[in-house]
């Protein structure tokens, strides 16, 4: 009989929906309104609106074994949200497996979104065929994903793989978790456009570059995307900002490699449109901030999945949670 | 019928061996002198002699599923030793699992010393009962060891844990890793004597305490242990000195507790004589460098196994790997 498995990504704006098979073959791809202003409560109806329509698209719900969802915050095991998506007022204090089960008669398990993604990538992309792996999204933050002994890691209340906030600066600059010099304060896309200001601001006029030119008139515009275009023309200016970036990125790299020696460590997220620089100029460093003998036999690579990460691995959780790891732990129940 | 294990603590002057059932009963604990200086070739027919003599006491071999090693350094999966083993000259290279089964007809496994304590530990010591752990250990350096969704994580190498040398003070001391500001340049015995050493080094006379005098008058004679002795007794001096050596282990704790959301983090090796004062004063800095909602869901604790971690935790491993990790792998292969 063939599985299937609803895959749900929970965005600011859309919920995206799909409905996948155990070989990552996806149909069905359908979005809706996530209405996150209206409060958790129409943001949990409006899942289980996408998960009905999705069924109703397949026709049937007989070899539909699960839905996963993907959603900003920490999911604890339970299925409750126990904190961390701020963006979505109201949804911290929901539980969302049960509401699926009573309408769909269908079993729910869900992740962190970025943690899901580093499933996807791990049975559908870069992380194919590897046993460990790890995921980083440079996206507005940084968010993290582990793929350990070929099963996703959640950690203990679905909070692991906040890798983001590893401190790559002591006494930093300052971070919304609290804490100081955290790599997504220097890493992420806003702090790449954060410190490229102050590099530029810091110029005297005769090192001022056409990069520097552009940030100076109109801080404001600057992207990401913007430094890296400049990277790539060679301005001197955009690559020092480029070697910074790195340089902060491979001291948390270092610390990863360090800690959990993977095979591969996966980066992905908008800044990563900027492609092979980036992994070029952090394989460059890392070996200052790990143990060499360790980073020999792991690799950075750009992750391939792009957009619909999200919602392949919150439908791969589905395959994970229920059939894979399931074997395991009733193995161990009888020990 | 009745399973059993044997396992092998290398140490750098004593083989010792154990065997094992699987509810953590050992029998026939068994000493044999390394004799690390003659060579790996040497080090390794001690080992063989060592599970021989342990067979012998057993009297059959016939329940014996297999030989465990817990070795310094980090062992490839095919039972070679591919480095980080310093003070075993001749060791790295050596391939350990090929002589057992021939010899014994046995299946080996083996993994770094450090990280088969926590295996020990969370099969029957400070970490039973949880689904996450992680072990560091406080010696003459940091050692570290991971269990992951319920399975010991050695990383793709068997180089996972090089906890140690999580970077906690950027541009801080030198390590021989060749980074510097690795936690255990603060927090391991080592670390810890030169941190105390250089405190009462820069106090004026009149700050001086007992402390501060003992160390000034034998600075050579220091051990983590005098330091901590002088903490019970409130010598401000040597508890000053335990606030730094706490705050950069937090440091450390924090980013684990971020990257992994253990369920409990334990602290072991010879630092952790000193017991409870570490444990409370590392508590109240670790909110400071993670997401305070992540460490609400963890706790640390310290090893209750003692010396005898290493051996139990080296026959641990071959339960691990030889009937449940199996079982899990053997499920993959035919998906």
């Amino acid at each position: 009989m063939e599985q299937l498995a609803i895959g749900i990504d929970l965005g600011g704006t859309n919920l995206k929906g799909i409905i996948m098979s155990r070989e990552g073959e996806g149909r069905h791809l359908t979005r809706v309104p996530t209405e996150a202003k209206k409060g958790g409560q129409k943001v949990l109806e409006n899942i289980l609106t996408l998960v009905d329509k999705i069924v109703q698209k397949e026709g049937s719900k007989d070899n539909i074994i699960g839905v996963g969802i993907g959603t900003p915050g920490f999911v604890d095991r339970d299925g409750t949200i126990i904190g961390g998506a701020e963006n979505l007022p109201g949804w911290k204090g929901m539980q969302i497996y049960e509401p699926i089960q009573q309408q769909f008669g269908l079993p729910a398990t869900a992740g962190n979104d970025v943690t899901v993604t580093a499933l996807a990538e791990w049975r559908f992309g870069a992380g194919k065929g590897f046993k460990n792996i790890v995921c980083l999204a440079l996206g507005t933050g940084i968010g993290g994903g582990i793929v350990a002994n070929d099963l996703l890691y959640k950690g203990s209340h679905g909070m692991a793989g906040e890798l983001g906030h590893i401190c790559v600066e002591t006494n930093g600059l300052q971070c919304n978790c609290g804490q100081k010099g955290c790599v997504e304060r220097y890493a992420s896309a806003t702090g790449i456009v954060e410190l490229a200001i102050r590099v530029c601001q810091e110029l005297d006029v005769k090192q001022q570059t056409p990069f520097a030119h552009e940030v100076l008139r109109k801080p404001q515009n600057l992207t990401s995307k913007i430094v890296y275009d400049y990277v790539k023309r060679n301005d001197p200016v955009a690559c020092r900002v480029n070697e910074l970036v790195c340089e902060k990125l491979a001291r948390a790299v270092g610390i990863i490699v360090n800690a959990l020696s993977p095979d591969r460590i996966i980066l992905g997220g908008g800044v990563m449109m900027a492609g092979q620089v980036i992994i070029d100029t952090v394989s460059r460093y890392v070996p200052m901030f790990c143990w060499p003998e360790v980073w020999k036999r792991c690799d950075l690579a750009i992750a391939q999945l792009g957009e619909n990460a999200g919602v392949l691995g919150a439908a791969g959780l589905v395959f994970e949670d229920f059939t894979d790891r399931r074997i395991l732990e009733d193995r161990r129940d009888d020990v």
